[in-house]
């Protein structure tokens, strides 16, 4: 259950207030070199440090405990923990028997009778740290797999294209430079948007609100073959791993929503004679398996739930309590989430990429 | 990879023009009793007899191979097949060295190097009468749950939201009879909308064109607990469940899309004292574990590419053709596809209902 | 629970006395010419019409529903079934309420609550004809792929070792001849010790008694490299897969029990140049990974329970009961298991063979 | 690939001189009371601080890293880990381009390309401390739901049968007192026996030799209705879980290879009025299911391949070279397997009651 994935597997542990989080990356191919520098700054960018809006201070550092030997993988499970340096326990004591608006506190202490309620516990963003160290691990694969076969190498761009009301224009997305992703805090590439959204940022931590947004994945480069049918779809599988991150509602991919009012004669995108289509309306993925067009999806994020203000809790005992929250949050969770989503769909790759080498004799 | 769940499992086998379609489902609990008129109506629902645009005449009927005894499941495997009885694989001998547009043609074919090009193969949406049996002995089993706890009856309901860009109004959600779904070959329960519905697919037979559209999911008496974080969080596995259906485009669960937009001082529903909320913003999931309020969700999906008119296909040599497709085709997937939601809405929430048994000593 | 493997998959499905047995083997890979006699003849080797003591004149011909066009696997699921056409049930219908001695009756009633009685239900031998089915599919597979690389055929031999006291000499194990394997009922490649086994299988029937047995398995021309570490080595997982074969009680690879009483400097086979060992006294697998010397290991057999003479059976209501039993029944299942173990076995292999493709970038 | 169970999953990680070697314990049911000294009994049991035979000092003392909150499971993942503080990596250097006899030297070097040759790396032994830590979990789970439901408690004992040449009388196991076994450092229960056992460890040891031996395992109180039928019966879960022991060779249940032998006649354990047998010749287990008698099986282990004597070892080049190991190792695995045995018994037997609770409706 806390395990992603069918031979690239990562199982997660970790409570937000516990020891330690980390994860286990099992099946991941011998012989790959494990670039240290490159995890470390994924892990950054996910990090609360370089976010306006949250007090958290931890650097997220990681420790490995096995499966890499002389910089090199070794086709044995890599574990790796990043210790809990940095939290406030004391914060949370007051919710013990309290029940937040919109959290995950009462449908835990409901399915398991007991729970951790210090930082939301297992609920917590926290775990995400876990998938982007995976999901940095999995791209060093897919990327050294190209070297390999002497294939341009793939490209994961995970940016911020709406928060609040405010969303990048379309025409403005083929022209995105995704070497600017993390120039800004907001993870929008386009210099207006990212302005806009900054400002919508700075008015909820003045409101003591919060606010929702969409992440978009592009990915560029991306090889042939990869998802199987039936169930298991390219398509079905991110979708899954997208609705797994927290605060995700929403999953779209190549058209999404918008096919539903399209007509047949305008959605069947036309044939280019190299085998691609004009469009690319289907985001890179027809019948579950990839085209080798560009991957591209949309994920929505409902709004952070812990304000800073007077909200009505649920006791366990059910009745109400207005309590003011302490404690240190983001106001949007969407910059943040751009890491998650990279790293998953990173994740979700390269277990199809070892599952397509069994498709053909 | 053609199976699907995880202790209620659904194998799923079969091409459309093949000898049959079938599956096996194993983990089924022993002592249900199995209604036969209950599953033969489940897929006459989803059968195109009752579409009034697809030419295909199978009965749809299914046989049961084992795992049911007198009546009862026995709890080993139940296998069933569906016969392919009415296939005039004639009408795609054409399509032998061509990929249609929007289809699974070309994939297929990279991906294996060989292909069933007749009615899709594998591909076809003829497998989905696997699933909506599967569905309907897991409605069995939740509703036999559900009796044996005294808890009111769960029910899960799937119709037609969207065709096209007419959508049911959201002021009739809460108004709908949920018994009209089937009285209408638009699966829409809303008298107005329905016939408005019922113009378009008109208008797109007429001019030999297709259209997408939404189903949306409303699951009523819906227990508490289903759902397994981190990864395999109720919502994520619906929208694996989901995107893994032929033509699916887009999943979203509670206010989906629409949360990107909203403020947490809104999103953040407020508790009333039976432990419910006021508005089931959250579609019924909680940290990926069901709250025990609705379940509410949306499907978006593609119009159907096959469209009766002259298109251009590409060739396996790369060069582009201009073919006249024959052959029987709905102009719109929807509303056979809600049989397709309900019975892996159904699938989803007997295998967490299983899962749910091991949470707690 | 019913599903064999991790990447090569099969499901089985099916009572003895039901509408039919089958399978559905999923993750086979495209383009392996499917050869329907080989697949015939490995069915009618385990088929009871060649056991003198058997009754039973089913053919055991398979039908295949999918998965296969044009005489070669397409990668999708290969569904096969085997009719029951010669069931006689009404030999149980004295069996309802009372548990026969050391059959599994009174395990599937406690378990499940409800039971198929007749024949044994899913717990008959006859649902090894699916192995058997799903085996020759998996050595096809795994020979073709030696063709492919231009590496000597692999061959798996499983023949009789022991039936009651009866035991192939160790001296003779090198100079047998496989291709006689088939030749005698008895499954027992050398002609003095098949002799003796024929006359302890007449003395069973004579005295309506039954024996054990041992069947032994070589595997020539194995490749290196398969097997998974930690859990699952290829010795563990052959050794689940026997003991998972009905009325095994034993397995044993290389050495096996013998190797308890050895030293280690004896045990330790010494190398030679070309990197195999002396003796082999591993049976080919160390550290759970093959060395590509041949895979040797054996499985033991309990005696067939069923007797034609009076037994004493346990009612449901705790009461017991004598009993002559009726129906058809081999005196020793040791014949048939021969063509079960090398089924299993090529199952076993063709799936770490698929896994292996993914242990190096 | 090093996940072990189907819902009670362990995933071990480490090499024997890496960081650390650890493990996360998933699907392990909230509300359990987790005793550390429970758990530190059973590390220490195993460790090789007892053995007279054994150089290496480590403590082996557990690390909890998740999972577990105010002394109480939570239902999410328990991640532990034991640190490597006393690994002499230097003894290991002269290695790197040598395969040592009877070990994984060679396989994990060609199935991967690249090994950690300290101390055996992945292959090591030393990774049975994590099975030992899962396996006291698991322990303390069907203990405390024996306690639940008022049964008589659960006993697991696992002993040391055989070493050497030298074997436990069969007429004295019935009158094992099983609170003997820790009290030797052979972890025989059985005093005269346990003398001539300490013997030829001791010659072992003079000689610079080593020898194998057998582990027997019995389970009183054992629960019914463990295990799946067909492919995952509690017979072949255990011994696949028993043969994925560094050094096992063999596994028998009930009379094992002497069942071989037997007449259907003698075999046919006759009924008890209570439903059980007379002899117990099943080891507890009919089908695959357990029947509630006591569980017994054997598992065989070869001699340990390190000898501190002079060997011929393979080079990566392919020529031969002597060398004399240093290091420090055991002369027997055997009474430490011992704890290896309990510990995979107490995960399959935790696996399948909670895989049981999913049976009936």
């Amino acid at each position: 259950m806390n395990t992603f994935g069918k031979l690239l597997t990562l199982t997660s542990f970790g409570e937000s207030h516990g020891e330690a989080v980390g994860g286990v990356l099992d099946g991941f191919p011998a012989g790959i070199r494990i670039h240290m520098d490159f995890l470390q700054e994924a892990l950054t960018r996910r990090s609360p440090m370089q976010q306006a809006g949250s007090g958290r201070k931890e650097p997220d550092s990681v420790e490995f405990l096995s499966g890499v030997y002389e910089g090199v993988s070794l086709g044995s499970p890599i574990a790796f923990l990043i210790r809990n340096q940095d939290a406030h326990s004391g914060d949370y004591a007051a919710l013990k028997h309290l029940f937040r608006p919109a959290h995950a506190d009462d449908t835990y202490f409901h399915k398991y009778g007991v729970r951790d309620e210090r930082g939301g516990g297992r609920a917590s963003a926290r775990e995400t740290a876990v998938r982007v160290a995976g999901g940095a691990l999995a791209e060093m694969f897919l990327k050294q797999l190209c070297e390999r076969q002497g294939a341009p190498e793939i490209e994961i761009h995970a940016y911020t294209k709406q928060i609040g009301t405010v969303c990048l224009p379309d025409e403005a997305e083929n022209a995105l430079d995704m070497a600017e992703i993390y120039t800004s805090p907001t993870r929008c590439p386009h210099e207006e948007t990212d302005r806009k959204m900054q400002e919508v940022l700075k008015q909820c931590r003045e409101e003591k609100d919060s606010t929702g947004g969409v992440v978009r994945c592009v990915v560029k480069n991306m090889p042939r073959n990869l998802g199987e049918p039936i169930y298991d779809k390219l398509s079905a599988r991110l979708a899954g791993a997208m609705l797994g991150i927290n605060a995700a509602r929403g999953f779209e991919i190549g058209m999404g929503f918008d096919a539903a009012a399209q007509k047949g004669s305008v959605h069947n995108d036309t044939w280019r004679e190299d085998g691609n289509t004009t469009h690319n309306y289907a985001g890179g993925v027809r019948g579950g398996i990839s085209t080798g067009e560009a991957l591209t999806f949309n994920v929505a994020f409902k709004p952070i739930p812990s304000l800073m203000r007077e909200q009505t809790l649920l006791r366990e005992d059910g009745k109400l309590e207005n309590i003011t929250l302490t404690g240190r949050h983001d106001v949007c969770c969407v910059p943040r989430a751009v890491s998650v989503v990279k790293a998953m769909t990173a994740l979700v790759l390269a277990d199809f990429t070892l599952l397509d080498r069994c498709s053909r004799l």
